[in-house]
């Protein structure tokens, strides 16, 4: 009989089962394929490590700019793969290490939810006080004539490339396609993407996300308000917004058009849950329909971000003790590990109008820090833009483009989670010289 | 006749030009050399321009780690000199931009201080309602034999070194020296630190200058608890903690025993300043003892950042508008800009408990963070530690070792400043993966 059973051990379920052992529950956790899921195996941390070599090869050419001189400088793909494949393992261990420290036990295999207090992993039955689901999602592949070719990838296929394509396709100009465009495209692929919607990262600030779109430009061909029809081989065809028909030929086709929740097989829908395609239906502790049991991560349908899947275990982990907590929404930073990178908390413009709010917003090019422009030399883009409710002087939302952003939006949940107001925020000193800096002086713009 | 009459072009000074310029206070600025002071022309942004250049220099050396081959990597001094000189103009010139914009009077020359309204520079004499003493800080050279040979520089002249030397000694182990020590050493240079204390960068949680003291290790020889007692041509002569007499060659000798208030020749003594050689007494508004007379910055021996003195500025802008502000001290971030760079916002340990607070503290190394480990390797080093109070649970103070700490740190001040409780903290989102999140990870241990 255990506390907890959690099923998945992704950056949701594997956090979940660590906090709740440091605090004394016994914890049950089940994990099919390997620990830390999709995130670290499939996801972030292999797509960061790759950006991350993407990012010393263009460094590395462009240091003479700095005073520093180099022989050719040559993309290895394989000793890159060989390092996020070292990563990957180290940061696995690192978990299993977590678990034992945390007197967490580790079950692998397929689960089966047999309603509230039961799972079963092969023919083992477990029981717990709580169970928590945790099963993340998957790949979305439209049913698109041609998708089914070995050349037409998802995120993970691609993450286990072993050439370098001369052109690639990507379809979906969300988060994953971009970032994989932005490495491709930075090593000297002909990368193409094609996005049914008429602006690339939907729920960025339509003016950074355009001023991102440029950033882009030039290294990688934007197709926008585009449908993709087939696949034909190597031909992508697609219709445009004016409804022509066209095509791109590409060696590889990366399909990221989105991710579905992991519902399937697993007993949900004879255990009577509450559950639509979009995901299972939680209340803001994380709760479930059914009593003692609890979803959290991408499986919800909420958020597809991992630190929001961790923060959802830590809710439904401090209901489980009694604790008073909350799912909050308003507050959760993303990032694009792009070059330049992306990122952003809270409201953009848009969304803030959308919710009644009376709006002021200011921007201010990141080349106003010394620091930046001493870094990033004087054509790096970038920019901070931050909105406010006028009439309350409360901050909505901050929202960045440009080098090193991903490091620097956590201070930005911090001020939006705290409803700090711009006011305030003016008498908090920033320190000199950092890109940061900007994000102070656009509060002095408001 | 004007509102307001600014001494220095400092970051103090020019900053708080524009804001009034801004707010529609008719201003005039007095600068005897260059706008952006010190800071902008021989400190923080040549030497952080300079380490970028040196950064380059290290990650294309480290660049087969990730994947990337480079054939030999060369540093050209001259070139990443040029560089520096460029940035500077720019900002320079970034500056010239917004005083106009903001209808800023600039007059070069030296200023004489007539008491209040009268500020003198050349044969004219300026009136204005306020005055604000702006003037920063000059290094300090200690009476050593031997301190006035032209190879033994401050940072102002290292600043415009021509040639690589081959040796350098470091008299001072506080931020300017250890900047200037990594920057050497990691192009090669063998370099020595003396150091009259104990231990290096004395505001610096102990445990965390050990850590980041080790870190430089084997690139920097460091000698701790050492009086230098003459400068012998290149021959630097030092007495241990035990008494015994050393010395070492150097080509190069780099005086960073610390800087010295700019107090001379304007005047001050003779319209009856309060001031002692520490600098020129304010209170918490910065008002001197004079009426409508203020001083901010490093003249006032508060604080030596660029980002205190900006702060100050506004807080002397601030109480001339009739609007209630206080310079605090408790949540003033500071950065190192070395390889690893480190940062802190708040007490150290140390000196939370010496400020009566029971003290509880955490730490965890940086290669907790996927990403961390994804870009730095293993071997890379790096923490946070954190402090709370044990009976209010409030944040006391955050210090971190690591390569690009000094962009996370503003979020501490934001933190810091709002008075959060570690219990609050832990409800805020943190993006993954983020080097930033092991802040978070840590108040899960406190």
């Amino acid at each position: 009989m255990y506390d907890i059973i959690i099923i998945g051990a992704g950056p949701g379920g594997y956090v979940m089962a660590e906090r709740a052992g440091h605090r004394g529950k016994k914890v049950l956790l089940i994990e099919k394929e390997h620990l830390g899921g999709v995130c670290l195996n499939w996801g972030c941390i292999p797509t960061k490590t790759l950006l991350n070599s993407a990012k010393h090869y263009v460094h590395a050419k462009e240091a003479p700019e700095f005073g520093v001189t180099t022989g050719e400088v040559k993309f290895d793909l394989s000793k890159a793969m060989a390092w996020k494949t070292e990563v990957i393992e180290t940061l696995r261990a690192g978990i299993g290490f977590m678990m034992k420290k945390n007197k967490v036990t580790v079950v692998n295999g397929e689960a089966k939810f047999l309603g509230p207090h039961k799972v079963k992993v092969g023919d083992e039955v477990y029981e717990g006080t709580d169970v928590v689901i945790a099963t993340g999602s998957s790949p979305f592949v439209p049913p698109i004539p041609g998708a089914k070719q070995p050349h037409v990838m998802t995120s993970t296929e691609i993450l286990s490339i072993d050439k370098m394509p001369e052109t690639l396709t990507v379809i979906g100009g969300g988060v994953i396609g971009i970032e994989f465009a932005s490495f491709f495209s930075s090593l000297g692929v002909k990368v193409d993407v094609i996005e049914m919607l008429d602006e690339i990262i939907p729920f960025m600030d339509r003016a950074q996300a355009k001023e991102f779109r440029r950033a882009l430009k030039g290294k990688v061909e934007f197709n926008l308000g585009c449908k993709v029809t087939a696949i034909d081989g190597h031909t992508v065809k697609y219709t445009t917004k004016t409804g022509e028909e066209k095509s791109i030929q590409a060696d590889v086709v990366l399909m990221s058009v989105g991710r579905v929740p992991n519902l399937g097989n697993m007993g949900f829908e004879e255990a009577g849950l509450d559950f639509d395609r979009r995901g299972i239906k939680v209340d803001e502790q994380q709760r479930t329909n059914l009593p003692n049991v609890y979803a959290i991560g991408d499986v919800t349908g909420l958020s597809q971000l991992a630190h929001s899947a961790t923060r959802m275990g830590e809710v439904a982990l401090n209901t489980i003790c009694g604790q008073r907590d909350r799912f909050r929404m308003n507050a959760i930073p993303w990032a694009v590990y792009s070059m330049p990178e992306v990122a952003g908390c809270g409201f953009t413009e848009e969304q803030a109008q959308a919710a009644g709010h009376k709006v002021k917003t200011a921007s201010l090019p990141l080349t106003m820090s010394g620091r930046f422009l001493a870094e990033n030399g004087k054509r790096g883009p970038g920019s901070v833009k931050v909105i406010k409710d006028a009439d309350t002087d409360v901050l909505l939302g901050v929202h960045m483009v440009g080098a090193g952003v991903s490091e620097m939006i956590y201070g930005a949940a911090v001020m939006i989670e705290s409803e700090l107001r711009v006011k305030d925020i003016r008498e908090i000193v920033f320190p000199h010289p950092t890109v940061g800096e900007v994000i102070r002086d656009t509060m002095f713009q408001l």
